[in-house]
């Protein structure tokens, strides 16, 4: 008998729950042991008094642990008051699967360690693109490789919204509603549309591939907010889809990651990704480009992701959890390698822009006056040495007043 | 100290020599472990002398055994003699780890039955899908899921031969030359162009998603060797591509399995997987699809695959394998839904033909002859309540000497 306590019973609550009946006997022929969900912690007792698994409810904390429990599932997100409740989990030495990339990215290190120290271990693969088997295909199958890069939509919310915006014409306000009514975005979006969900889960996934610790915080995080309309028009010019992007590479003994919204090629493996789902593009030194895509959120495809590991726990009672490195990455937040760049100036001085970006960079393509539209605004591809440099000649051409502002995408090949 | 013998030192067994050596030191901070190869078994020692690991050499078996080891690596390919090796390691208790989907397609049960008699364990991960984490993410991550199908690409030559037939406008034959001239293809191309090899590795793929044994000889088999230019012609005029697919489905109690070149859609996503790219479709009922891609052969992405499987034995020392299913699939050749044909009829009787289809199939979209190309021809896309109904139809334009031949392609929407 394999005894899980649960804390939430939300969404992703809801879906393990079901997992667990449906697969309560998976175990019993092999290992001659049962699942049986044994507690459920929830906020507000009456909310869920017509749920047929309200025997099992309590909202004290307490309650969870009387019970006899070996693997806490902990499903209500956030950090308060999962952080608490974790630790107490693992200090009672019990096992713990979470789903919460908030959680792991911000004291992932910390209860690592705690597991360890409890003789423990606390498994999170449902924390990054949902569903899909991503970490540990990362840490355990592809373990002989050094990976170089990753590039990755972690986040089905702004993926929805610019999906919608390049494909059904709708601007970034009726999309996000859109993405709202259907459930895919929260009330207050902003950690999905500003990026910062995407950080969290590139963190973890950087941290995991490079066994070097990445903080969000450390990163260059931009999200789809200022994204319009004529950047889809400029991006499908060069046969581009804009994606909000996760990125991060080894850069020498320097680790370079950023969200951010990018112009990928249509026909690419990632401009292809539309609507909820995620993708990760994983570049091995020994496999290549291996990449994954499905469902990156919603009730089953996470709860797949959190039955795995309880799986995980029951069939090969893994005494040790692994190990967020005690290194701390050394973070580039600028591409330090030759990369195309799309920039839209607005400016008073056409001319002098158009001259200046000729004369500034070597490779370099300005959509024509008609193109635009606008005609207080230059749009160009421009490949640079580095985003350094292009960023210098921005803050340069801003300097002395020639560009009132600029937006500008990096712009991906493949 | 973790001892590693290999069996072979061709490609798949020199990339894994070199990946054991690039992670001698892996699991030295964690499990205080060294990794040793420590024999390597070759056909001819003469073709080896100038290899740096010639000391390591022998071409007996039983001095393999001799040595110290922990782990054996079988690298040979084929059935003889990698089968009786195998089985000779196993009863000597040592774990193997193999990418030999003809010896896993064939022995598999009885191979992983002989692993936990004898407490150890057989991992084949590289089998399917070459550097892909494919059996790990669907025997563990989704071990919560129901697999409801299965949609693949598991042959690289094949699909890089239907690649420069589709977008260069090559013969197969030359394709095929192509294909042999840079290694993707082998001198006697035959297990590839026919659809064994696939139909191999859909067979384990199946195996171990239904936990039902799916016998590679009970499936439907067809290769590509009659695809021409014409195909690619008409695949086009419905934006389709033409990629061999393994496709597998649960149909009530039975599977339905098969591999044979289908029409799919350019822009779907197995439609896009070019070159000797794999790629496997994975759909499950708690996920829903889960899409997984990557160079399906070659010798770094393969021995990535097999690295992971050293490194599963050595970190997790899993006491019991894998086992197949004792109970063995009823398999469908034929599906049993309703489902989307092209088909090519040669005929002396073109409105005979066209107005029979008319008659027999309800959607059907009849090629106008200036399209076909061939007076003798009539090409159409149909659908059928199950392919039974189309068989039979074929069955009876031949039997009724109506049609000489008729070539059918299953056109997946989606």
């Amino acid at each position: 008998m394999v005894n899980i306590a649960m804390l939430g019973y939300g969404v992703v609550g809801s879906g393990v729950a079901e997992l667990i009946l449906r697969n309560k006997y998976k175990f019993k022929d092999e290992l001659d042991e049962e699942l049986v969900l044994s507690k459920i912690l929830v906020k507000n007792m009456k909310r869920h008094m017509s749920n047929k698994n309200v025997g099992l409810l309590t909202d004290n904390i307490e309650d969870i642990f009387k019970a006899k429990v070996d693997i806490v599932v902990e499903a209500m997100g956030g950090l308060d008051p999962s952080y608490e409740y974790v630790k107490m989990a693992l200090n009672m030495k019990k096992h713990v699967v979470t789903a919460n990339k908030d959680l792991i990215a911000e004291y992932g290190y910390e209860l690592l360690k705690l597991a360890r120290k409890n003789g423990v271990t606390i498994h999170f693969e449902a924390s990054v693109g949902g569903g899909i088997p991503i970490l540990k295909s990362i840490n355990e199958c592809l373990v002989g490789n050094q990976i170089r890069s990753i590039k990755s939509i972690l986040n089905g919310t702004t993926n929805f919204i610019l999906s919608k915006m390049n494909h059904n014409g709708m601007s970034y306000e009726s999309a996000l509603k859109l993405a709202q009514k259907l459930g895919f975005a929260e009330a207050n979006p902003e950690s999905d549309v500003k990026g910062y969900d995407a950080a969290r889960k590139l963190s973890i996934l950087s941290t995991i591939a490079y066994n070097r610790r990445v903080s969000w915080k450390d990163i260059n995080i931009e999200g789809i907010v200022k994204i319009d309309s004529e950047d889809f028009r400029y991006a499908k010019h060069k046969k581009c889809n804009i994606k909000l992007l996760g990125i991060s590479k080894v850069c020498g003994d320097k680790i370079y990651a950023s969200v951010m919204p990018v112009m990928v090629k249509e026909d690419s493996v990632l401009g292809r990704i539309e609507d909820e789902y995620n993708a990760i593009l994983v570049e091995g030194d020994a496999v290549g480009d291996v990449m994954f895509s499905g469902k990156g959120a919603g009730m089953f495809p996470t709860a797949s992701a959190v039955f795995g590991d309880i799986a995980d726990i029951i069939e090969h009672k893994k005494e040790k959890s692994i190990i967020f490195s005690a290194e701390k990455a050394n973070i580039n937040k600028n591409l330090e390698s030759k990369s195309n760049w799309f920039m839209r100036v607005k400016t008073c001085d056409r001319m002098k822009i158009i001259e200046s970006i000729s004369v500034n960079f070597k490779n370099c393509y300005i959509l024509s006056n008609g193109f635009c539209g606008n005609k207080n605004e230059v749009a160009a591809f421009v490949s640079a040495d580095n985003e350094d440099v292009l960023n210098d000649y921005i803050e340069k051409m801003k300097s002395d007043k020639y560009a009132q502002s600029v937006k500008k995408f990096l712009v991906l090949d493949k």
